[in-house]
């Protein structure tokens, strides 16, 4: 094939895998229910270049490119089409510089989150954004999903702390966008157009983001537990209406506290049937005795707050575990609504009444705090009329959070899941603007074609 | 003339200006030194319809529109270019929404500053972005420009507030584009695109800002005075090294206190010749105590800190006066450059060298916690000779921080002033990206052409 050979003379050998299992293997992320195609090749990308040549050579061929870091979205973004190549930036995972006094990192898109935060901490740094994934999940995969996380109802999402990028454009260009300096508006914010463009206008190949100093204070955990979902979202629009800026406020409901038991043994159901788990990082008991009366007033059974660590880590490990423990039980199609913070009781009960009508088990975890919810529809494995029901209460819970002023995506990007959603909530107006940049920056329409737009 | 009568068709006759000398007087912004062109008419928009349909107007035939507000910038991004119709928008200036619990606010764009941070606090909050323009330039403005200002170097510039944006495009069609939630990824950050783009991509006609609580703790003031440039900029580098976060960290030289001095004779002068004012708003005395600290040990001939709010409103109030005091002695060649933290001393030493060099006077102003300098080259009006030097030199300058890793511009624009600089700075391969952008928004090249690209 013409392509095949064009590629192995521009690449060395050993950076193309054509082996079906190896490349099967890399087709598609971790949304259970989203589509994946085949592809033509597997290039483990060791250098910007390296990356500039394969793109550049796709662009001359019409062949599509499909960028991918470590895999963990829960959107398809990074699942295969036919005919493409699978382009792997997980090999490119240095940390190429640190500079303490000004406060930014560089580094190759592969670098794995926890291990880019571990490096920084080490000069008394911190790089906030941390999705549940960050164990796994790469620097250049956070930047393309514009990922969030937990502390981000506090401390932002991955756009605000990436400065500058180097990208391969679909025209197979190799630029540098963005900045290294705390501030400028030297031209367009494109360093911010490609963060969240899901690998549909460049593919990203280095990274240089903005820290903060290591939050110094002893972290105050607040726990409440609610007999419903809309009690423990009253208590969510409480804390937004009181002013106060909790560090996290994650919700985890029975079913998820329930198959966290069930797999790790931890005896979390018992605490109650709906958790708010909070946290204050601002040294300021006053602000956690707030956060636990708004708990308190908003109808929590009982709630606690302390500062053991201990304590704490394991509630918010119960949080993280919640979905790899739904996942054990079956495929999980993930929701990623966002809606006013006001409005998240009302969220969560027509979440309760999609579930109800559409007859399908919804679990609920939840960064409650930014509104951001992430109802999981848990279906058993092979059940076709089930999942069927599934992708309706799914397609329902989109449109009402559109219908609430909110977003069909808070965190996990639109990928082929959201789709439709996303049309629906930005019009064909806005869509036409996406296609007109889209157009400008991938000419030849090589990019993750078919994803977002 | 056939597009006139078309513009008397679609609008109405109250909101068109035809005489010259009210079109004359709003052909520019506060750029001294940038050429303005002769605008056909001067249209006073009340609506995003009237803008939308001037603009498609405009579009049908090949009409260049300039849009503006409070016309403070300072880099002739507003100024008129022949033929065009500029489009004011700062009678569109009614604060639409404020909504506490969500914490943000929707505006028309011709809302003021200052009027926006008033109306919030009504209700306990804060709108961040605080350009020295406050209490003239307009929102729409400062979204138009990216405005950054004294306290962003803790809490950020312009983009990091807004949220959604509603745009007039190229085109003439009027959309919506961001959100009102706090998080959100449901396609291109278009939001953050328009954002800064001078309003050449589009005409901002609504802008939805997310606000902070009120500061409540009691500020503290720590002023420093320097023998030299230099010796203040060893100073901002030790603060960056710190991992302090000062609310505000500016620094002014003996040229602008003279300035304000003799306009306002508070007797600035006396207390040295270069002064870094910070602010710490933590509330945390040690921090306050660190920033004296940095700055002594590099090498202030005094120092003081307090909580003294009189004191320190004068002070700042010193810092925001320098401007307009350094315009009453002449035209003021606006320079905005920015660098990294840690290189500010030999930014000012380069400054210094080029005002030597070239044979002008350099007065500074700075936002040194962030590293963004304001030197202000100050020439007597008429004198061609030194306009030559001034212009030489303020070239150098730009070139100088490029060659430090730094911008040419880090919150005032690029305009007309700066766009070699600018182009200088991305190279040809991103400004080529920057007009695909350009072309796939405005593919007439209607809007506010000539600027920036």
């Amino acid at each position: 094939m013409r392509f095949l050979d064009a590629l192995a003379g521009v690449l060395p050998s050993d950076v193309i895998v054509r082996d079906a299992d190896v490349v099967a293997a890399h087709a598609r992320d971790q949304a259970a229910w989203a589509p994946e195609g085949t592809a033509l090749a597997l290039v483990r990308a060791r250098s910007a270049e390296q990356v500039r040549d394969v793109v550049a050579l796709c662009a001359e061929h019409g062949v599509p490119v499909v960028p991918r870091g470590a895999g963990t979205g829960l959107s398809g973004g990074a699942n295969a089409v036919d005919g493409c190549v699978l382009l792997a930036l997980g090999g490119m995972d240095r940390v190429l510089e640190i500079d303490a006094a000004e406060q930014i990192a560089v580094v190759q898109p592969g670098v794995v989150n926890d291990r880019l935060r571990e490096a920084v901490a080490e000069h008394g740094l911190w790089y906030p954004p941390d999705p549940a994934s960050s164990p796994w999940s790469t620097i250049g995969g956070n930047a393309a999903t514009n990922a969030g996380g937990v502390c981000c109802v506090k401390y932002g999402v991955t756009r605000d702390y990436v400065l500058g990028l180097q990208v391969v454009t679909g025209t197979g260009r190799l630029v540098r966008v963005g900045r290294r300096t705390r501030k400028g508006v030297a031209g367009y914010d494109l360093a911010g157009l490609f963060v969240g463009s899901e690998g549909t206008l460049g593919v990203i190949t280095e990274v240089t983001v903005r820290l903060l100093p290591l939050p110094r204070g002893t972290p105050r955990t607040v726990v409440g537990a609610f007999g419903s979902l809309v009690a423990a979202g009253e208590a969510v629009a409480a804390v937004a209406a009181s002013g106060i800026a909790p560090s996290a406020l994650e919700l985890v409901d029975r079913y998820c506290l329930r198959a966290v038991d069930d797999w790790k043994n931890m005896g979390l159901a018992d605490l109650g049937d709906v958790l708010l788990l909070g946290r204050v990082d601002s040294g300021d008991e006053d602000e956690a005795a707030l956060l636990q009366r708004c708990f308190d007033e908003a109808g929590a059974g009982w709630s606690t707050r302390s500062t053991d660590a201990e304590e704490a880590e394991a509630l918010f490990a119960a949080r993280r575990l919640a979905y790899p423990a739904l996942e054990r039980l079956g495929p999980v199609l993930t929701e990623d609504v966002c809606v006013p913070r006001g409005l998240v009781p009302r969220m969560l009960g027509r979440i309760e009444e999609h579930a109800r009508i559409h007859g399908v088990h919804v679990a609920n975890i939840a960064h409650a705090g930014d509104g951001n919810l992430h109802p999981l529809i848990v279906v058993p494995a092979g059940d076709e009329a089930a999942r069927a029901r599934a992708q309706a209460a799914f397609e329902a819970i989109l449109d009402d959070a559109i219908a609430l002023g909110g977003t069909v995506t808070g965190e996990h990007g639109v990928g082929l899941l959201k789709r439709r959603g996303m049309h629906a909530e930005v019009g064909e107006d806005v869509l036409e603007l996406h296609r007109a940049v889209k157009a400008a920056l991938d000419p030849a329409g090589i990019l993750n074609p078919g994803k977002v737009i």
